[in-house]
């Protein structure tokens, strides 16, 4: 089909789109990954499955591939400012990855001590195609809730991510 | 893995990921499917491809498979109700679905006439697979915004679809 649309008014359009605000975290060996990403949704009630479009030359998008385990964090309306420390590459420390303190879940995923809910989940696919993010179907296997929260939401921050 | 974690527990943190509520149409033939989804995200830039999970079987995913196009519709918030009918099984008629009026799309997919903006897709892929609703990979190729809008999220409305 020609491309007959317009690019201005696509990028409109999608940025209509509702999304989160979330942490995703993993480890393979030394190596740890974490990122702030946006395009997550749940993919399926039985199994529990959550569709996930991470960039693909990140570090967690490795980790999470070759350990088969990932964190997927919920951060609260007042945690903006923790969101955009996963915004820079990952410098993991002990005990902390990018100056954020973490533990390590029942999978063995990092797990951010100050996100006030998360999942843990098994890397179940992973698709490279056909897109410039891959595309990851996770399945639940913890769920953690530690603190009532108001999810951050991507149209609560001054951020755009979608076009 | 054994499954530790508390059902109730997976529910209430899945439950915290943010949604929209949208109404994604096709039409094979004779046949036209409608159904308000939320479990839906951009997945790429370029090419610019959504994801979505849909399911399976429902009228409109026979429909974006079998005619290999689908159109998106953004609610507004003050649109509740036209997403309500789309719960129900597709009831078309000529020029409505469901009781809501219905043109033509310039791929040909069904476009919801009071909708404030909507995206048409050419189907990528269909995964079938791990989960109780099938993947779908839309590539967009039509975009149109007809008035600004505020969009309706699934937070914004008593509804729940998550767990």
């Amino acid at each position: 089909m020609a491309p007959l649309m317009h690019i201005g008014e696509r990028r409109t359009v999608l940025r209509l789109l509702t999304n989160g605000v979330y942490v995703i975290t993993a480890r393979s060996g030394g190596r740890c990954g974490a990122a702030t990403i946006t395009w997550v949704s749940q993919a399926s009630f039985r199994p529990p499955l959550l569709m996930a479009a991470i960039r693909k030359e990140s570090n967690v998008l490795a980790c999470l591939r070759e350990s088969g385990v990932a964190a997927l964090h919920v951060l609260g309306r007042g945690q903006q400012e923790m969101a955009r420390l996963f915004f820079a590459p990952t410098a993991a420390a002990p005990g902390a990855i990018n100056g954020e303190p973490v533990g390590e879940g029942r999978t063995g995923a990092p797990v951010l001590e100050r996100a006030p809910a998360y999942v843990e989940c098994v890397t179940r696919l992973v698709l490279d195609e056909p897109g410039d993010h891959a595309l990851v179907i996770l399945e639940v296997v913890e769920a953690v809730q530690r603190e009532p929260v108001e999810p951050l939401t991507l149209a609560a921050t001054p951020w755009e991510y979608g076009g």
